[in-house]
């Protein structure tokens, strides 16, 4: 086709649209999270919801529709992979999530968020689960009626999952989540301590806010951060956006007490924001120009944390670079001794301050509780006693209190029910990625060791990144590693590590 | 009237979400100006030209000019003053400027504006006007096309004017201009050395960027910036912005070897923003809750920066704060010293650095330029022969290269023509003003020199902030001061403080 149709046309302008909309409301979020003064916060409500109102009549426009109808035939003859094709595909899931929902109950969702997150403050803030019992309540109901929308699904739960998780289901993950929680407890039976993960660890500070801001700096500038595209600020909930094309903008916090936090956290952030900057310029103003799920997404921060942060080769790399802007403890500390402090194993309280082996069960209990609620299995009143339940069966501690317990996370104050199993996907599918990248790159030690990351960045663009969402995340999967979502290489991974750092015996 | 019209409620519905639209716009220049990543600049500008593009969309909407024609009967029978009255008669104007100008022209003038700042630059860095005699050729051009859209004008460049200060025409500000260069010639004669203006002052460097930033940031406190609604950043030109409400920023940029122009150019930026922080809330979502004109805003930055900061008591409440700050020369610099300092005149070629006394002059010559190119009378390449003239004639030197004379400027790159002249109305409204308020405020004096700022703010807020758009420019002159528009006053201002300040021998 030399010509472009006239539909098609219309349809790229559609998206070029509706992608620049969305690139100014991230601008927005991380203004909001980093640099507006506090008593513009009502004002910025008040133009957050006019610019999403602004894009939801875009996406809903019937003519957009009609678009799309006419161009589906055409779309059925060519290469499905083609840019075109990929769109029209996209396009169309998007129109048909957004006519579907009342714009009446997404007000009321978007109501109930900011409502839910406070009621939530206030409880965790006062250790006090009744605090919040009926915005969780009205969340769970709005989930429904949300859910009601949309039809032929196995589980309601599905419809939540693929909000986040295109093409992952209930069952699935019912499976999966299952049999990492078999093969984790005895891992975590053999090596976990019961002390409190952090301040113990290798990177106990203190240490002034402006030298680790120095130490991370110089460390994301090794991994690939650079000073003209991306940005590093502060934010209390720290995040990633890209902005557009050449902006990226990364965030991360210091506590003054624990290096970790901002170490790990910036590494985490910008493999989040790597992936978005590795979606190629042509796909940047359309709906294919983003990552394609949480969980993809997650895999690529996990992977730069952990996978390759918490390795021997980047221990190695990273150290005397750390040593150098941070002395204090550092400055007497060996490789192994960092590689074993940052792969230790604690028992713990807290989703966010868990470690890479813990992590997991965090999730596992989530995922439970939320299917239960919404199955409606679990009374909302009966929420903190089957948490506190599920915390000593996976993970063998006593919770305290519910601010140390069911009130930890902001997520169901949100609305976000289907959201917490992304995470475990991404620590998933990160594992899964890095055999294959290993086999692919049978260099990649020593290119750690050495610093250069350049081979391992080029891999994720080409293999990953260069989708943008053209690919669905099992398409993604299968394409890339021949296999399907498993659970089998992250348990291989974690073992093999924990061995080797000495913190697990060989079996 | 008890229940509000449908027909009024749709209307200020459509204003907030273009008042919203607005103040993203605002996010996304003050972003681009402060914060975003160089190379980020590509995909803002897109990002940009589609925000624009949805608000042209919704103020052109036929559908608004209809509500327009169903509400202007009832307007005509209520209070003008009353907020819906205004709502109406502004939204009205602001339709039917946007209807006017066909989508293609405002798009050819976006293109010339960005290729126009850009031929400025190069001509600039290489003081070679010929490289910018095509692109301000075509802005011409563009500006008479502009003109064409609109009737009923007696002057074509009164078309222009009445984008930047409604109300005024091109026979007005002939008679002002003409009789403020009279009035400025035997002053300039009298009073004014050769000496270039900056770093020979009192604030002369070198002082660390962070040490200015801290003076700037002790005076501005003290005059009324409060850190919960408020930024200062830097850019590269200084500008103020209001986001929304309670988030007001402005910017300032540091000269190591001279602090005069973070000074000075901080006070300026704090009075653009107390203007728009001064607007009522209830106005903010509507085209009500802005400034009215370029002209009366200038009004604000002038006011702050030359009447209060220029000022003797001013002086003396800001030297000490100052010199705890910036020791090296302020520590031995009297409150006299100081005040004459900032005070003297000084004939110099660059706009920018021009005092207080001749900056006007450069205004009269831009003015007298524009004006002879949109009549036709000078062609464009003549223009830097007649600008070399015409700064002989004013300001009594000779221009060295056009990077110093008619390059100095980006506004006419940028298409921006009759801009110019609101500089010098927002000097001439400010000692108007200036001369109601001391007759309001009679302690002002003491006021100033205790860092009492609060009785200073109230009256600006509340005889000239607090009618946002409501009133146009001469109806708010009118009704604070009693007068029109004039020279007197800000002659009677100028000679009394040269020489209260000993610039000037007492006549």
């Amino acid at each position: 086709m030399s010509a472009v149709l006239p539909e098609l046309a219309a349809l790229r302008e559609r998206a070029t649209i509706l992608a620049d909309l969305s690139g100014i409301h991230s601008l927005m979020f991380w203004d909001q999270n980093t640099m507006m003064p506090p008593a513009g916060a009502v004002a910025r409500g008040d133009q957050s919801g006019t610019l999403e109102a602004v894009t939801h009549e875009r996406l809903t426009d019937p003519q957009l529709g009609r678009l799309l109808d006419a161009l589906e035939p055409w779309a059925a003859e060519q290469d499905p992979d083609g840019d075109d094709a990929c769109l029209i595909r996209e396009l169309r899931r998007d129109f048909e999530k957004a006519v579907r929902v009342p714009t009446s109950l997404a007000a009321e969702a978007s109501r109930a968020a900011a409502l839910g997150q406070a009621a939530w403050q206030q409880a965790r803030a006062a250790a006090d689960f009744s605090r919040f019992r009926d915005a969780l309540a009205l969340q769970l109901e709005l989930r429904h009626r949300y859910v009601a929308c949309f039809e032929g699904y196995e589980h309601p739960y599905d419809v939540l999952l693929d909000d986040f998780e295109p093409g992952m289901t209930t069952g699935k993950l019912r499976r999966l989540l299952g049999e990492l929680a078999d093969g984790l407890a005895p891992l975590v039976a053999g090596v976990a301590t019961d002390e409190p993960p952090s301040e113990s660890g290798p990177f106990g500070g203190p240490y002034e806010v402006e030298d680790q801001r120095r130490a991370v700096m110089d460390i994301l500038e090794g991994v690939g951060f650079d000073p003209d595209g991306w940005r590093l600020d502060v934010a209390p909930h720290p995040f990633a956006q890209q902005i557009g094309t050449g902006d990226v903008r990364i965030t991360t916090r210091y506590d003054l007490h624990d290096f970790a936090g901002a170490y790990f956290g910036s590494l985490h952030e910008f493999g989040h924001g790597l992936y978005a900057a590795g979606i190629p310029a042509r796909l940047a103003r359309s709906p294919l120009g983003t990552p394609v799920s949480l969980g993809v997404h997650e895999s690529q921060s996990r992977l730069w944390e952990n996978l390759v942060g918490r390795s021997r080769p980047f221990c190695a790399w990273a150290l005397p670079r750390l040593a150098a802007r941070l002395p204090g403890v550092l400055a007497g500390t060996t490789v192994d001794d960092l590689y074993r402090g940052i792969n230790a194993v604690h028992r713990s309280l807290i989703r966010v301050e868990a470690d890479e082996t813990t992590y997991n069960l965090h999730i596992v209990l989530r995922f439970e509780l939320e299917l239960a609620l919404m199955e409606g299995t679990l009374p909302v009143d009966d929420l903190p006693h089957a948490w506190n339940e599920g915390v000593h069966r996976l993970l063998g501690i006593d919770v305290p209190d519910d601010a140390h317990g069911v009130l930890q996370d902001v997520h169901w104050g949100a609305g976000l029910v289907g959201y917490f199993p992304t995470y475990t996907l991404g620590n998933l599918m990160a594992a899964q990625l890095w055999e294959t990248l290993r086999a692919d790159l049978p260099e990649i030690d020593a290119q750690l060791e050495r610093g250069d990351f350049e081979p391992l960045r080029t891999w994720l663009r080409e293999h990953v990144h260069v989708h943008g969402r053209k690919l669905s995340p099992p398409e993604l999967l299968d394409r890339v590693t021949g296999q399907e979502l498993a659970v089998a290489p992250f348990l291989r991974y974690l073992r093999e590590k924990l061995v080797d750092a000495g913190v697990l015996a060989s079996a």
